[in-house]
């Protein structure tokens, strides 16, 4: 196990009716509140209205800016720093889910920043200062709400970049299953499929060998495949929106990464397809990461996919290894597309192999991924024609 | 699920060789430190010189109080926050295991307060101001690297009592594993033991639902049971000693507390044995807890037990119910007594009946314990006579 810094600070408020604290929450860091949110899906649900109130009744001074995208684009990102600089902003509120709360991220680094937002992520400058950031969670899904990345879009450059740093950890986030209760099938599908990549992503890892984390991941994992079809089924069925929303902030926050940090793999993959198609992030992973792990798999990998077929599906531990490996690619394939039923290959979203070529040189930075295995272009190709 | 505020903002730096960021660490808060510990093992493990060389080679100004005692006393405590008014201390460095760093919390407090220390605990007065904590962990016990809590004892009103607030949290922990390897099989055993005690007063709840927090809790009950007989049988196993380190913190940082918040049991029947009697905190829960599980034991509570059993300890679900629950309750033994080899009765440490009737009046503060099961000061001296 290599040395690691734990350092999560923010201050999570979960369950139903706290956002009565957040006028006091947002009072600590200024008077000046720039609100960010998506489209009208919190003006429908309410939610919008309950955040002004707060925020009103507090005595702030409330700025907006709406219409954050789904994957949130670099101009927005642009236009929120630069009110931040001219409002002279104390602190960003995002509502939303990952997206909005990502564009928040650089909004609020930007703000601080002489550079174009989008040089931290694609020129590597460092975010050495931010705004700070606060968020009222709607999606289960990315984490964001409890680590320091975001990732944007520039689709004048097809690119899809990830970035972070300490200073962009949101100080609060408001967790309350309830607003969740909405938030559509499809979505609340993408959403746990983006969970368990974020999950799989580490697990899946050679080098891996703290028992406790292992044994962590594995009960994340399990909860999102308890729960899932219990929130398709009934979606305001508490215990199951609960404990997928405390799962997606706990699987990314840090904790679980603890012991070893390997580079992942299926996120640069599939963020080479939503920059290029704009396809749902947590669809795109779901696609790609049974074909990732078959083509991982071999006979100085199958030991991992048995701990994870017998602790996660539990499969019988007296089969032969070979067979409890595929029995898990299976099961996993079985949970996404029949059990979640998302789509199953790239053919029914409409992505054809044309830009296959190019996306894996992106993925792989023109070099390749160190993950659980090393990828090169050539690899990253044929996991993409294995999606077909 | 009830709804909860997690915020636990302390960093840690978990590993080998991490004590070289002590000293920047320590000049975040100031200039003056005051260092505390226990007995001379610090010295004899040549840890005592290292974190001095660290304060002294960052410019610091180093101040001692040596001599915290294993159930810290509230004499020490007050010895370290006069020294710490004296001195204008700027930040209060713990080198020890639960004790020095419970002390050294208080300490940190009443260095901020006109108050006697004692009130703290005592008359409920609150802690508004303490100076930062920082410590290196030495034993994995207690949680307190990363916990707001402390207990202390007043040994002229035979009382040991606990307390906590959000500014007695460490800011900085170290964690190194191998610091841990030259700790006796005796306090090996005890930590543990206090480790699984953390887990199991929050785990056996009958208002618990968050499944999530239930599975992360049995992997780090499994992770105990695991790697508690490496360390014994091998001090300077790095893995055991990582996981078991690692556990001891998230057993009581806050993070499985989230879903419900039963009050403690075991806790305050053992604080009454080592106020009255000064044994190991670890040694008395280990006596206590397999004796308070049978006492729970019935149709309301078994299905808690049959929970347990088969997750923790791999009991076959198809047996009865009550037979699963017993054998969990008898595996629990074989590993606190057998495997781990600590006393088994209270007989074996020299504690007899006489001040049984005085300590569960106490234990339940003249009124009853609102725990798994509710218990009155009867039910507590019963458990007790269930220990001789």
């Amino acid at each position: 196990m290599k040395a690691f810094v734990y350092d999560i600070p923010v201050k999570v408020y979960f369950g139903e009716n706290q956002l009565g604290n957040l006028g006091q929450e947002l009072k600590r860091f200024g008077t000046r509140i720039l609100l960010t949110y998506g489209g009208g899906s919190i003006k429908k649900s309410g939610l919008y209205e309950k955040v002004v109130r707060e925020i009103r009744s507090a005595g702030l001074k409330l700025y907006e800016l709406s219409g954050v995208e789904p994957n949130p684009r670099i101009e927005t990102v642009r236009e929120g720093a630069g009110m931040c600089k001219e409002k002279q902003i104390d602190a960003v509120l995002a509502v939303g889910g990952g997206s909005t709360i990502d564009a928040a991220k650089f909004i609020a680094a930007g703000a601080c920043a002489d550079c174009d937002p989008w040089d931290f992520l694609a020129e590597g400058t460092p975010v050495k200062k931010a705004l700070p950031v606060i968020t009222v969670l709607t999606l289960a899904a990315t984490g964001s709400e409890m680590d320091p990345y975001g990732v944007i879009t520039n689709l004048q450059t097809n690119e899809k970049l990830g970035g972070g740093a300490p200073a962009l950890v949101p100080k609060v986030s408001f967790l309350d299953p309830t607003v969740t209760y909405t938030v559509s099938k499809y979505q609340t599908a993408c959403g746990s499929a983006d969970i368990l990549s974020h999950l799989m992503e580490e697990y899946f890892d050679m080098n891996q060998d703290l028992y406790m984390l292992d044994g962590v991941m594995e009960v994340l994992m399990k909860t999102v495949i308890r729960y899932t079809p219990v929130a398709l089924e009934k979606p305001d069925d508490y215990e199951a929106r609960a404990n997928l929303m405390w799962a997606s902030s706990w699987a990314i926050n840090g904790f679980v990464v603890g012991a070893s940090k390997p580079e992942w793999s299926c996120h640069p993959m599939e963020h080479e397809l939503s920059a290029f198609y704009d396809i749902t992030h947590g669809l795109g992973l779901a696609i790609l990461t049974p074909r990732w792990l078959r083509y991982c798999l071999d006979e100085t990998t199958v030991s991992k996919y048995v701990q994870f077929g017998v602790n996660v599906f539990g499969i019988d531990r007296s089969l032969p290894s070979m067979e409890i490996a595929n029995k898990a690619i299976g099961e996993l394939e079985h949970f996404l597309f029949d059990v979640m039923g998302l789509a199953r290959t790239l053919g029914e979203v409409n992505i054809e192999e044309e830009h296959f070529k190019a996306m894996a040189q992106k993925a792989c930075c023109g070099k390749e991924i160190r993950g659980f295995k090393t990828l090169t272009p050539a690899d990253v190709e044929k996991i993409y024609q294995m999606c077909r």
